[in-house]
């Protein structure tokens, strides 16, 4: 899947990856309403609206964008029934071309992980036969517990070629409590990017390995330095725009062949309609204005090389 | 729920929680082929399996043991049936009684983060009505994001009177790859248990707080220490048993009053029937056997004090 990725990325001139993180917030109210209408202020309700809203979104950025990041806490927050629209989302995408990075950070001891690793990217097999429970290409796995909770991964990546993205250094503002100590002269963060790079370094596609990294774009400084570690590895870069990172933070992120990083925006793109600057597309132009944005944040990465 | 869970310690005296993790193998033969038959070899009939499991466990156990912790990777490989499976779980456990300890290890960046702790600790709001998702008692959170992924989950337990129990020392052999690494003097899982009494601090019950830790008992030394850094915290023990923990071991993770912990076992309860030991119940007996073996737990553990 990081061939398929890298490729597209080339092809479409875009390393973006848009997150399809459907707060109730953002959804337009014209799709709740209706969704609510017919069936009613329930979870189902809510789930309906989430898969309507996610669909429109789809079709106006699948010619633009290499990937989507769906994030699972904004569908498990509503039970079942979102469990069911984050499913339908991943293989509406797919179904779509694009590639579906699952952000569900999980990572757990040795048994566990692989219950993770098979319910997202393989199967499970029953008397022979695989069952498939959710089908990313890509899931984002916290690196806490050490290579026990992360193998597991990596053997599905190896059997099933898809890949993981492991939280090195996160986007948020306290990210630094445990992430940035020192210890014997290195911090957290750059101790778990040494074994990214060990662990990706028998995962290699044709030039990159199926082991990623997570890296804020709000530490720029920092994805210069985990870049330099971890050369073979995709940074899949969260925090530009709401959360306050740049284009100019970005290029620290990119190797020099332009390549080597793939940028996430989620509101920024699936709420542009409740921007000043898009709001000529009005509310029930939502999936225009997401376009217009995915246009003009091309543009603006593009402006960096 | 504290409260609840300490007077249920003291009153059943039985610092156990047993771990409701079905795997496919632990699922006996009879049980299986039952739901195959009805549902199909699909994660329909698997899941259905996985409920009748549980059902017969948890009334076997419900009048020994005050809590079960059902891990939901164990559920989610598969798939929606199975974390309808999980929620039926935990519905039927509460209805028994019992306190049920999601065993999640979610943890993400602040509105994430608060999607999850939503999700499963208190529920949505939809024009004012609480739509409820999963509904545990306590919560297992992974800290490596740091408090911005941890405040949402105290603002819930808040309001909920629930809690949550932070992973400081997990029981795993490379658990120390990044958790014991030394920075300015202290490993990290250290700086981690200082944070859970912080976050404690205004989140009291009656005597313990309703921020928990995660110590494995495969390390009896760290958890002498980790005890004294967090006196008002219960800490929740896996490890014993399959994983290598043995009742001596246990003895330093409790406080003098004989409370503070609650000790983990899965497999060596719910699989029981499979031991030598208990061979004698058969695999239709699965539940008494799991009975039997709460109770040599029991005796197991109160003959340290």
């Amino acid at each position: 899947m990081i061939d398929k990725l890298v490729s597209d990325i080339k092809k479409k001139n875009a390393p973006i990856v848009v997150g399809l993180d459907p707060t109730l917030n953002l959804i337009p109210n014209f799709i709740k309403e209706k969704n609510f209408k017919a069936y009613g202020e329930t979870l189902e309700g809510i789930a309906q609206a989430v898969i309507e809203y996610n669909k429109g979104l789809t079709d106006a950025i699948a010619d633009l964008v290499p990937a989507v990041k769906p994030q699972i806490a904004m569908y498990e927050q509503f039970g079942i029934p979102g469990l069911v629209a984050f499913k339908e989302t991943v293989d509406y995408c797919k179904s779509k071309g694009l590639t579906v990075i699952g952000d569900i950070k999980r990572g757990d001891i040795g048994s566990t992980s692989e219950a993770y690793a098979r319910g997202h990217l393989s199967g499970v097999t029953v008397n022979g036969k695989k069952l498939k429970a959710f089908d990313e290409d890509f899931v984002t796995v916290n690196p806490y517990l050490g290579i026990d909770g992360i193998k597991p991964f990596l053997d599905v990546c190896r059997e099933e070629k898809k890949g993981i993205f492991v939280l090195v250094k996160t986007s948020n503002p306290s990210s630094g409590e445990f992430q940035d100590r020192v210890c014997d002269g290195k911090p957290v963060y750059e101790l778990v990017a040494e074994k990214v790079r060990e662990w990706g370094e028998d995962l290699c596609g044709e030039s990159y390995s199926y082991v990623g990294a997570v890296v804020g774009a709000t530490y720029p400084e920092m994805g210069a330095a985990l870049r330099k570690v971890m050369p073979k590895s995709y940074i899949l870069v969260p925090g530009y725009g709401a959360q306050g990172g740049t284009a100019k933070d970005l290029k620290p992120f990119f190797n020099e062949d332009g390549l080597g990083a793939i940028v996430n925006s989620s509101r920024g793109i699936i709420g542009a309609y409740k921007q000043e600057k898009y709001a000529r597309f009005t509310e029930e132009g939502y999936a225009d204005a997401a376009r217009a944005a995915v246009i003009d944040m091309k543009n603006d990465i593009n402006g960096i090389f």
